[in-house]
Order: structure tokens, then sequence, then C-alpha cells
């Protein structure tokens, strides 16, 4: 059977989400966990957004390839049951369409960077944001990121270990706003570079502070140029939290971009 | 100097706000933060709301008696320096007005409870909320809840422990919300019996999983024993989001109850 499943977890103790020989991938526990529904069989799996080290989700789609047919809320509930003790469950379980792939099939991706714009450290949100003392303009912010909108080459944003085979994207969303001390920035495309949004927000970053003025952003999109945008922003800001199929995969799902 | 503080903590590594043998407390940990400002001399607090182990804050509101005058923001900056590493923040200092305290001084304290309602575990709110799988009838636990609004003795709700003189409380607000999986419940009131926001929301949940009646509240209210109303929610769902004062103690505080 092939499953699709929606994915919750903490990036923080992981190495992201693609396997790799120096440490934990979300991947490796999924894999794992399911292969021990099948007497240890090998089980492969493929998903929407291969998320970096300490990047979080709570919308992470993926395809599970078993050999071996169970009910969708079983499967669920046999796999939340294995992913102990990590922090990774699976939300829901559905059989996948034919033809369908988690990463290819994708037409919209979302994600939330949050920003803690106060003083004070993180106490209860210590992992899940980027903590920034300085007052942030937000209004200057969401200037700024309006003139990323559309369709632009973006290698200002993009990281250099990038394998996209073009660096165009098309920009949906960028949304800046505060909800008291906590600033959040919402991102909306089919696909994104590496690094993108991180790149982003740290360049949107350095406009909240005034350090930019926010017209100096379209300028740095043209550039085509990596070295003229701002600094990459800290991962455990970061979780992907949904992501957009012409199929309606899950009953229940996540929050969607768009 | 006499100093009011605004406290934000994760309460899921302490015995609770109060000095215990048993155990790290929030308390121990200010005081010995304090003390380090004071060459090492002992520094006494008093606190709005004395909160049990594993319970959460972001409005705490505490009193510091120094022998010494710090700038304002001078004595958040240190006391934060030396409460790492420790998830215990200060997000705001003011002098205390003369004859206020924390505790006595309080018009209101409002409480947040948070309910994971899905069949997966929490992965990015462990430790924050409290998981029920069973789907919750919100609507039914808000008309349960509205019974228990106004002047009441709340012995039915009150834990055994209690040290309070009397068990007549006025209960200002409950309200029952969902916002997707999540469902909250606030609840805000001059005081609390202790336990009793945790013993009100076990018995709404109750109400919300169809094995009581909403009607069976008023009954249960009445009977005036704590052995008719539900159980004792867990902790960690419980947060301390804020405490009115008649001064305007801090310039820019967290979220208010009324």
């Amino acid at each position: 059977m092939r499953a699709a499943l929606l994915l919750e977890y903490d990036g923080g103790g992981f190495v992201g989400w693609q396997r790799q020989e120096n440490g934990l991938s979300v991947q490796q526990v999924l894999e794992e966990a399911a292969s021990r529904l099948v007497h240890g069989a090998p089980v492969v799996s493929a998903v929407a957004g291969r998320t970096d080290a300490g990047v979080h989700a709570e919308g992470q789609v993926a395809l599970l390839d078993l050999p071996r047919d169970l009910a969708p809320e079983r499967l669920r509930d046999a796999l939340n049951f294995h992913l102990r003790p990590h922090p990774v469950v699976v939300l829901c379980a559905a059989p996948a369409p034919a033809g369908w792939h988690p990463r290819f099939s994708a037409r919209a991706r979302c994600y939330r960077y949050r920003i803690l714009n106060r003083p004070a450290r993180p106490a209860l949100t210590a992992g899940r944001v980027w903590h920034v003392e300085r007052p942030l303009d937000v209004p200057a912010m969401a200037a700024a990121a309006a003139a990323l909108l559309g369709r632009h080459d973006f290698s200002s944003f993009r990281a250099s270990l990038c394998q996209a085979s073009s660096p165009v994207k098309t920009l949906d969303r960028l949304d800046v706003t505060r909800a008291g001390d906590m600033v959040e920035v919402r991102a909306g495309a089919r696909s994104f570079l590496h690094h993108q949004v991180r790149n982003m927000v740290g360049t949107l970053k350095l406009v909240g502070e005034g350090r930019w003025p926010a017209a100096h952003v379209a300028e740095v999109l043209a550039a085509r140029d990596r070295r003229r945008a701002g600094p990459t922003a800290p991962a455990e800001g970061l979780c992907l939290t949904g992501v957009r199929y012409d199929e309606d995969l899950f009953a229940q799902g996540p929050e969607m971009p768009g």
C-alpha cells in the first residue's frame, strides 16, 4: 500500500528530514517505525519538504510504500506507537492517490517564521522562536516583504548548497504581523530555494531594526547576489505549516497556504 | 528597593513556585539570582499565585525586597543573566508602589488551560497541553462552564490540601473555545481555591466526552463534595496568564483578565 501521511515534528533534536550519516533524521525515525509494522522489512519514504536541521513541521506530508495493507487509522496509531519517544507524530494517514507524489505533486508550501521580539529570552517558547531584542518595525518589514512577492530570480536569498535547477521562483505570500511580543512571517509559494525563507527573514529583520530602509530589499533582490542579502535566520524559528495538493488527501488538514 | 516583577516560566522542571525541600522551585531560582546582585545577601520574594509543580506562567507577578537600588531595566537584565539556564525570565521590572503586595493587592487572576484534542500525542506542544484523544463537544463544555460562573461555594472543586479560609469564591470568567485541535479554557477570578481550575477542567472534560450531561455540573457544584466532581486535570496544560491590580505596574503587561 502507498500511504500519504500528515506529520508534526519538533526538529530540534534532528539533523533535518533527510537521512545523514552524522545524526538522527526524521526520515530515519519514520522509516524505522514503519519497518516495525512489516516485520523489519525496509520501508522507503518520500516527503514534500526536506526540512533542515532544527526546522519544525506542523503539516509535513510524506509518502510511505508498505508491503502490507492497513486501515488508515490503524496505520496512524501503529506508527505513532513505534515513533515513541521521538517528537514525531502522524496526525493523519490516507491511501495515496495513483500517481501522487508528496514532493512533485505539491501545489503550494506554507512556512511560518516566529521572532520573539522582547528584551527577555524565551522561557515557554524556547527552541521555537528567534529571539530578537531590539524592537522591530513591523510595518517597515511588511513593506519590504511586499517587494519580494511575485516571480523573481531569488539568487540573493539562495543557499550556496541549493540544488534547484533554477533560481526563479514565484512567491505568493510573505506577510509580517505582530501579536504582542511575537512577530510572525508567513511565506507561501509552490516551492522555495534552499534557505530562501530563512534568508528572507534574516533580511527583513535588518529592515525591522532600522538598519536598512524597506526600499533596500528590492535592490537586494535585483542584485541576484547572496552577499547582498542579510544573514540566514536561525532554524528554530521556522515551521512548515502545510502543503497543498490538487487532491484532498486528508479529511481534516492543517492550515493551508493561500 | 521593593521591585515588582512580571515573570514567564516553564513549570515543567520545578516542584512549583514555592520553596520545598524535595526539589527546585521557581522561588528558589529567582531568589538565588537576586542574591547574586547583592553580593550573596539573602533576598526574599512574594508572589501573586503560588503555582503548583508543572504549572506554567506567562504573567506571574512577584515582589523582591532588595537592599540596593537598581534601575528597572538593569534589574530585569541582571536577573535574566543570573537566571540562566533555568526556564524562568523577568519580562518587566518596576518600582513597587507603597503598600502594594503581589498576592493581597491582586484584583483578578487569569489562567488558561490547553487541551490538545486529537488522536496523535503532542510533538511541538509536548509539556504544554493535556492530550485528550476522544473528540470533545466544546459547546456542551461551554454550557456546563456557564453554570459555574458567579459567587458559589466551590468545595466540589477544592483540593483537600487547600488552605483558603473559605470555599466561597466568585468566578468571573470560564470560557471554553476551540481552534483546530486545541481546546482552551480561560478562567478569571479574584482568587481561586487550590486546584480549582484543574478540577473544573477535569469535570468539563467529562462533559466534553459525553460521559456527563452539561446540566450535571450544576448538581456537582451544589453538592459541595469533592468526590462528586471530575478528576484533577494534569498540571502541564495550565498557565497563569496574568494578574490584575488597581495600580498600572508595568508599562506593557501581558494579557489581562476581564
